[in-house]
């Protein structure tokens, strides 16, 4: 059994690695961290791992030496302590933001501060499998995704890397986004009575999982906007992405480079049905999955598409797409852990 | 007291009419038809009317003549009688599709069929006051306006109004949309067990509103697009439109656009706060209300603008404009019988 | 026009009774205060009250004298300056529970302190005015009502004032409640991502409006039981009593006890259909409204009455009492101002 | 591989069947059945089916035999043709309430029709392995469990089984469900306009679930009732049963008896915190899961007791519980197929 443990195991995110962790195969679970927590029970935080697991919340400071590390702090912390970190296991895998993405200087664009770390920058693996599944074999460090970032990249993946967009043209992307987004400890925002029923745009520019769609799918800064819309559910989100593609491209193009992606991509499927109640990617059925649906519709006339992507914020979005990276860091088969096939009706 | 009647009154838009006309101290509610509830209370199917009314809903072929004829019934029919409502009353306000258009073949492209009325549809003043106020003074036919096109029009009212918008460029509608919208009878999907929790764009091209905002915004077809989205909300509607402002329009030029605007309509207002947990417009503080409220966000570097307008889609999209139509129609004032503020929290 | 003021107005409470003063037709607000909002305008924190009022919150340190004084904090603070407040009006309405009980003695059994005020609680009224409407038409300082205490009291009224229970069982008063009971503050499982979907019994007994009824309703506190269960729902109160009804009642009996009730009082309604969907009392349709909608089943061979009640927490069980009781105090109409009926589909 | 198969594979429980059926490491699913979606993907109606198998649905008429067959139809149907299904299969599940009750008279009682085999209802065992797990490794024939009975009997089953109850006084059961409950055809309230938000009682008494607590928990029909309130959720079930324990039986007594039953039974837990959000059980986090959590709370002065289940309905409920009879009656472990954790946040 390979040995695993979590720094800041408390929060959304390090509790979907909780989950996935234990009942993984492979591995061992032997720390999850928690200052906030300590000596509790992991199930007393996360109640879905009661009978699961005996497993109590440890000292960060008591951390010991592992074969992989997970990290799943707030951000802003790990590139403070990465030397640290380094020495506890030759594989670490942050589901930060702090080493998403490769340009110090754009970090700091986006981030408002110096990179704490720069030197290690260039060390780290952007976390999406489907992106950099053959560096990640190879990587000791991988970052995490930002769940944003992550449903929007998937969504352009199958038209920039068939080469189908117009990039003179921008690149709209509006986000629709679960409650979990906000993280455990919420925002003034996040008490039911105000969450509850809202259709809110709380960013109509700006959102820092911006830089790392430019970086990923090398679009120009000034033709891409994310706008995020917080709506009435607690895991999910859905990207619709506007954009335009080269003059003559078709429905059947499109069909060809999305049945590309999700043939390459275990975790990558198409929905896209004539009738049923399902006929689109939705987030709901996803949750608990690593799965990123696809969708798209193509106005032929005027080459204006609609690129979909929905995916579970707290799995594809964060821990899922973490362990999926393990596996293909440990050389074991992509998908280990992951099998869950999600809820209907739910 | 002015009379008047409602045509299909046991919908979810003739519901909204009953509460509106019930309550309101210029006009009484004479008849409110419905053959699937013949002989029933109005109380038994709009249970909020218990105790406000002893209505019952009588038979559409037992229609007796009224000042003010209001008709809720499903698109497609209303044009098959105009004729015939046109003797029960002098001033009508239909709420379907029917007389919306004023170009009968740009509603046989929209609609799929041919007009069965075309000589009518110019006599028809669109419905929303906030785009013919003056006309409607006069006027003796007023249609009803689509709940989504309501939405974009109005989003894109300050824009269009101060001709600040470059239209050589495309202007994508995101629009979210609450469960009411499928009308009483519903769909396939409209199963709580299906329709909870969604995110799913069930229409990404062509939904039947744009031609709605293409006639009354006078945007060409091909720069325009609407896509819908369903979301875990009962009431409301929220659309955000995406456009790009002609060279050198400033934050402070949309602001004096959108001021224009709000000051000039009772029922609009600008959401646009540094602070606190309602800084953008959100349809669901709107439940119940005749507001529509502005918000806008200018990336002044790419001429990208975001304009947002929430509405609740029973009120100011469907039962609310048509009571504001006839208060301007009778020459009252505006608001009257349309003064509920809605409710926080929600 | 009677002037009135509230202190403590940017919680839930002091929200709604903003709401319902601003449009009240026979009052002026004079001040709303709060400390941590302290000159903002109160639709900054009430964001329905956009262009209904110009209103900011003024500091509690600069209280002036008006007719009606409503007060809207905590519990536990206004015990403390009561004397003072009493200074500022010769009418009190105080929506806390500070003087909801009669005797200081059971005051500390359910609160854990000794009152700070005990000579006080003799000259308040209970705020129900379907349980004391004639001695608050001479009230000068009234009580408010705890929101589940109100619910549980009015499901039990017309079966204890005709004398139709059998109290030497017990009764059980299962309550339903929305996440705005927690109050604007909340506690720790009132982020959406956590509250969302629950159905949570987070009080089995013990809680304390169970006072309220055990004094309003004289049922011996070992009789006496309210378990309270948090469902997914912002605004409602639905609660339910199971108990025997003495040997030989029967439901034509309970009937006339009913509908008793729902005569005298212009906001109680009976809801017992034998079709259509809304057969039962919602709270959900009573959102904004006053009212409370009784319902009951009586199973004759055992005796086991099942007696239901919905309210609006912030209405009938808060604000709406309390205007319904400053109306009774000034001799006004007592649906002033409480005129909205609710909203369906919502 | 054991070969199974399922009749009825459309409808929510027969989803959930196939969800678990596919993933199971023991079984082959050869056929699953739709007479309405005959011949499409499993996956185009259960969407979480997607890229997990492509199964089409079969015609029930073309059925061929297997190991175990199992029955999902419509209540009322499986009693006419068991005889042909017993062709079929050795063994078979049945998860309608056809062969739930041992009693033809009772059954007629309770569904007001002649059964119409009563001859084999003596060959069926009550399919909830708490309470049938030694019979269940030598059965042939094993019914489903309605999901209200089956959060009520485990309700009581700790106090039952352990002799704690005074029978002397009645069981009061208060049961909250979510929106699945109604099957996917649903009823008049199912459309999401009309069933968000709710919190309906639509059963104080007599609902047919009530049989089967009464048979498996040997309690007197005039000692208890189930009451069914809906509430805005998808999937769970939270029984709270209310009841009186014998003399002198403490809290200490219920803890022995409760954690007797948690160690016995792989999927019950109790859910008894002090501290944090998840101090009860509550049925959200069960989604998908097989377990049912336990919770309970004593006022030893009266010695009123509340006891509660949450489970997930389709789970424990139905599909789960049938899935552990099938690993029960092949000799399988228990939990096999069965290990999924539930999710949290959700």
């Amino acid at each position: 059994m390979t040995a695993v443990s979590i720094v800041g195991g408390s929060g959304y995110g390090g509790g979907e690695l909780l989950r996935l962790l234990l009942s993984h195969p492979l591995v061992e679970v032997k720390q999850a961290t928690s200052r906030s927590h300590l000596g509790e029970y992991v199930y007393q935080v996360h109640p879905n791992l009661r009978k699961q697991a005996q497993l109590k919340f440890s000292d960060p400071a008591m951390l010991e030496p592992v074969d992989v590390l997970f990290l799943a702090q707030p951000h802003g912390q790990v590139q403070h302590h990465i030397d640290e970190y380094a020495k506890f296991a030759t594989k670490i895998i942050d589901l930060s933001a702090d080493f998403r993405l490769r340009d110090a200087v754009v970090y700091e664009q986006w981030y408002g501060e110096q990179h704490a770390a720069p030197e290690w920058l260039s060390k780290f693996v952007y976390g999406l499998p489907e992106l950099h599944r053959s560096e990640l074999a190879n990587a000791n460090y991988v970052s995490g995704v930002g769940c944003n970032a992550a449903a929007s990249n998937l969504a352009l993946l199958p038209l920039v890397k068939a080469g189908l967009l117009d990039l003179s043209y921008s690149v709209i992307i509006e986000i629709k986004v679960g409650s979990s987004e906000s993280g455990v400890e919420g925002n003034i925002g996040s008490h039911h009575a105000e969450r509850a029923n809202v259709i809110r745009t709380f960013s109509a520019f700006g959102h820092r999982h911006t830089a790392e769609v430019i970086q990923e799918m090398c679009i120009p800064t000034e033709r891409l906007s994310l706008t995020l819309t917080a709506v009435d559910l607690v895991r999910g989100v859905l990207a619709t992405a506007h954009a335009k593609v080269r003059q003559g491209v078709t429905t059947k193009d499109l069909w060809k480079a999305y049945r590309a992606i999700a043939n390459e991509n275990p975790f990558m499927r198409i929905v896209k049905e004539q009738r049923g109640i399902y006929r689109v990617p939705e987030p709901k059925i996803l949750a608990g999955t690593n799965y990123a649906d696809l969708g798209f519709e193509l106005d032929e006339s005027s080459g204006h598409v609609v690129s979909m992507c929905a995916i579970d914020n707290l799995m594809k979005g964060a821990a899922g797409s973490a362990v999926q990276c393990m596996n293909l860091m440990m050389g074991w088969e992509e998908t280990t852990g992951l099998e869950f096939s999600g809820l209907h009706p739910i």
